[in-house]
């Protein structure tokens, strides 16, 4: 049979689109940070993960300009050959002081970062053990190592205990978490899980995407719950708070240097550009001198919560700026997602298989440069559609 | 055991950087395109992929700058979910155009092209056939996805049709090779390979990182080569001639269209900053508008191939401006690397695993930019230390 057979009888994406409920890959024209324009069409902007309002910053942008006039647009090589700019080397150190660790290992992206850290680190014979939810680029990473997968239910520490105790005693473990869950906005139970990997000698790793920048006061989730020197690897990226592009790992010197030698996805591929590198270090620069900014986006994620809340909304176990709106049906979900386009608002419409049946949600999430009246149009625009819809 | 013990083992690079001869992850602090600086020490580029010198060129340098002026430093979100602009979409109609297929689909890395569009179409049952010497992440690609892998020796079409008449015939199966090979600079026999592949029903994709900007008149080595209705995938990197980070695959509609759809990399990892499709953009822009820039990069391959084959290297079988200088032993090649570092020419040491024992090589490679008096400085070093080592 044609290999490309499939391809031809794929049609629902193409359906979705002439019924007009199709809400992925919208072509914005302008994007201002907190507003959107998509074919003239305004839309506040609460599906992003600009967390601290960055990528529009004066002196990120002016950061990312400057290093093109120095350096030009691209190193044209990985990091391992001739790719590297000691300014690379520059965001790895200030990264490490950030997340109070030894050493840290920019890649070109986040989903390389966890692709190349988990494949490197999990040899053959060991075992690499990851949460229900985890992110697809750590599902990823476990399935290029040369390791054996185990999973446990989400956030369920009990079950953890269990799938550790279950494994050969003198085999290598690591645990893999996110540290905030992309789409509920719920915390790992970093400090359940770190007694536990303790007691069956297993690693625990951090991938704080979500939660960098934003918990802990910028300096991620683990440091929100008191287990920085508890958690071995830290990874996060770039393409969230930090306002630009890539991602990296962090942990003690002898684990990066190990990993900065067999990361394929380092070793293979190019190195950020000089704009995207100045970019994140200015971002670096601006959360330790603005911690309003941290402070504001949290204020904002409680009182959009609160706010959903009092509505009626289930809002389910969030504990951040990112906030579901739970709706628990795969049309409704669609239905209330275009009405929200219409009216302005851009949110993101999750269905199954990304969460269970019955936990189809809007991903909204917000920014510390959202202004108050931004957000309480939003907030009206939400109580009039889940009035029409009757969801609230 | 720890998981971990293995990083406290690992001491080859720390013992190759104490004695004075680690090549890899040097950091610059200036890059000129043909010149950069390391701690001081000026030398000529011939290590890099900036076949057209593009990083440097001031539309595509304005072009950067001007996407950050009015984007701003990150799209902060995947292209299926917030991160897509018109600028990507526009990006994908002039690939496309540019190498005369009907669809191209950009990924925030040229790795990611390959992960994301080699595990999508390679699905349960599928076959997926690799040249031994195929880049990296075309071998993980295939490993992510469920399909069974099979490798046929490099460029040898023969075995590549004993390979395919070995599987099961009702199997689906795609045939993935570099267009230019990265360390040898020679070309798949695509011509070679259309018909066998036609013959036992496989499709042929080409990851042409290397050749686009540089054979075929820019248009890659398909073009090159008189194939490109008969190559059905053409994947390429931004992070070479194009002058930026990201990548794209090309082909049918509906095939790229199932790619959009299913590639976990593309889903589930940020969209390329505005700044880096901007550069990508004008750096298409100027491969059309400059034909002499590719002209000026293959005339510069020719001549410094035929200079140190004069000289009495062995070149191996480079078509382009990729030209490997073959040592054949490890230590001397990491000793000619030094000594052309120190000298002022940055080059590239490629030892065992990366080519088989007895292959061990400098990679050089050169740019539309590189002036005749570097080039001439560059093959006079080669010369002296080439006598001194005995090795002409």
């Amino acid at each position: 049979m044609d290999i490309f057979e499939k391809t031809h009888q794929f049609t629902a994406a193409k359906e979705a689109i002439k019924e007009g409920y199709y809400p992925y890959f919208i072509p914005l024209n302008e994007n201002e940070g907190t507003e959107v324009v998509y074919k003239g069409h305004r839309l506040i902007m609460c599906g992003s993960n600009n967390y601290l309002g960055l990528t529009t910053h004066p002196k990120v942008r002016e950061a990312a300009m400057e290093a093109i006039r120095r350096y030009g647009t691209s190193c044209t090589g990985s990091r391992f050959l001739n790719g590297t700019l000691e300014m690379h080397e520059e965001l790895e150190r200030r990264l490490a002081k950030w997340v109070k660790k030894e050493a840290a290992l920019v890649f070109s992206t986040g989903m390389q970062a966890n692709l190349g850290a988990v494949s490197a680190i999990v040899g053959r014979g060991d075992y690499v053990i990851l949460d229900k939810d985890d992110h697809a680029s750590i599902v990823d990473g476990a399935r290029l190592s040369f390791g054996e997968i185990a999973r446990f239910r989400h956030n369920d520490v009990t079950h953890l205990e269990k799938v550790l105790q279950s494994l050969p005693e003198s085999a290598g473990k690591l645990v893999v978490v996110d540290g905030v869950f992309s789409m509920g906005g719920d915390l790992a139970l970093l400090k359940e899980m770190v007694p536990v990997c303790q007691k069956y000698g297993a690693r625990l790793m951090v991938d704080d995407a979500h939660g960098m920048g934003v918990m802990g006061g910028g300096r991620g989730t683990a440091e929100e719950l008191g287990v920085t020197a508890q958690v071995d690897l830290i990874m996060s990226t770039f393409s969230k708070s930090f306002a630009s592009l890539g991602g990296f790992i962090a942990g003690d010197e002898d684990v990066v240097h190990y990993i900065k030698h067999h990361a394929r996805s380092l070793i293979f591929s190019a190195s950020i550009p000089p704009a995207n590198a100045a970019a994140a270090l200015a971002a670096l620069e601006i959360m330790e001198q603005e911690p309003e900014r941290v402070q504001r986006v949290i204020h904002i994620g409680k009182k959009m919560k609160k706010s959903f809340e009092e509505m009626g909304y289930n809002t389910g176990n969030s504990q951040t700026p990112i906030i579901p709106i739970i709706i628990g049906d795969d049309q409704k979900t669609f239905f209330f997602w275009k009405a929200l386009f219409e009216a302005g608002v851009f949110v993101n419409p999750v269905i199954s298989p990304a969460v269970p049946p019955g936990m189809q949600l809007l991903r909204t999430s917000y920014m510390a440069t959202h202004t108050d009246e931004q957000l309480d149009q939003v907030l009206e625009i939400f109580y009039q559609i889940g009035k029409q819809m009757a969801i609230i």
